[in-house]
């Protein structure tokens, strides 16, 4: 059986997804967890990789297994053996094609700015604080710019072996709601970083220390000087994963019911 | 100089605001704070006590000092010397007779609840997970009868001196968003547990095991065994407190700028 689970989780103390030598990760967490509810150890398959400090609202992971108890209690039994910074919200059955990263077809994922001197005791975790005064209309400006398919090159970091960097984003937007802001983007894809360097690139603009036209010529030239700077990881989040409901086994339309959209700042 | 401070806290690691022999408060760490910028330890005077666990989104608090600097950089100069779970908003010169305890008109309360099986990673460790089916209209019904002048007493723990029970309820309103109930209260006063036992009690509506007559019958008789079980201490925040302008020395009508009103979960 193919079992598409989806997770919350806190990346404050995880070194992201993907599993490494001698650091934490979630997915090793993860399946420590199911090794203890299934008896054996069992590959997943993640999404993505998720930066080390990168949250996630609802991370789509799947694995191969034949539970001896109903599907619907595999939240449960899962929570049971897992750490509060890790929850699996929902699991349910897919077909044997199904695979988490490659059958996505798109991501959103948001990003969240605290504007102001302080930090709140309750978002300090989950907010890159900036104290500098922010143009919007600038960065809402610059955000349109980086709608559609380009080259994202100068919105990479260094060390990624990835070939292919033409990605296509459906939708930027930003939302205000007293101090928060919030970056939403929509893409079929993202290269390395490339999320927080458009906030980073967005929050230059913002302060006025770049133009438009600067971010025009950055995707222009795929030149990584001429973005902005990579914001933290501590205030992204991936908000929600998107599969073909024919890839998830469904009848009907939509994307897949990965999301906790209450489940805001 | 008479100094009004406000504070947010996670109170998860705090054994409430009131000093305490041998358990961390927020007061103390506050005045560990304060003495570390003025250079002497000064006695502080804080709205109410909280219990145990409970979080502030804008806890007021007085002092009497004369401070060597500009008082608006008192919040970063305190912030400097605290940790991360408490934060100053604010700070702002008062008459020499402001009290931040007696000269309080009313306070509001807000308690979370997240309504479901699973628990979010985020918003854990300020909710109460409440996974049975809830009757949010028998709820708000016997919410009202709270409303106004009335006898508290079977809404108050035992272990409590206070002589007079009788408290004016002004509000409390029932808040839904997605999988999150929020009530809000606001009151001139609250007895020993007061909001966490309404709250309780209203749950215990809500799931069909009190009618409103009962709720009723505790407030009518004051008796604490009519009324429901007292709800977990880490879904309460206090939100706001309210000051007469008087009080503040303002001229300019309105309650005391003590909140961070999108400062939501």
């Amino acid at each position: 059986m193919n079992i598409l689970t989806t997770l919350s989780f806190d990346g404050t103390c995880y070194s992201g997804f993907q599993v490494q030598k001698n650091a934490p990760t979630v997915c090793e967490t993860f399946q420590d967890a199911l090794e203890a509810v299934l008896g054996q150890r069992v590959p997943v398959i993640g999404c993505s990789r998720t930066d080390s400090g990168v949250h996630a609202k609802a991370f789509c992971l799947n694995f191969h297994a034949e539970p001896r108890f109903l599907l619907e209690r595999m939240p449960l039994a899962l929570n049971a053996h897992l750490p509060q910074d890790i929850r699996v919200m929902s699991a349910r059955q897919v077909p044997d094609g199904f695979h988490a990263r490659y059958s996505a077809a798109g991501k959103e994922y948001r990003y969240h700015i605290r504007r102001g001197w302080v930090d709140s005791p309750f978002t300090q975790p989950y907010c890159w604080r900036v104290s500098a005064a922010l143009d919007l209309d600038a960065m809402e400006q610059a955000a349109q710019l980086l709608v559609g398919r380009h080259d994202f090159s100068a919105f990479m970091s260094a060390g990624s072996s990835v070939q292919d960097t033409v990605r296509t984003v459906f939708e930027v937007r930003l939302e205000e709601q007293g101090e928060y802001l919030t970056l939403i983007i929509r893409a079929d894809g993202y290269l390395y970083n490339m999320v927080r360097i458009i906030v980073g690139t967005l929050v230059q603009v913002g302060v006025g220390d770049l133009s438009a036209g600067s971010v025009q010529q950055a995707l222009d030239t795929g030149c990584r000087s001429l973005a902005g700077p990579t914001a933290p990881a501590k205030g992204l989040f991936l908000a929600q994963v998107f599969y073909p409901p024919q890839a998830l086994g469904d009848t009907g339309p939509g994307p897949a019911d990965c999301g906790d959209q209450a489940d805001g700042l």
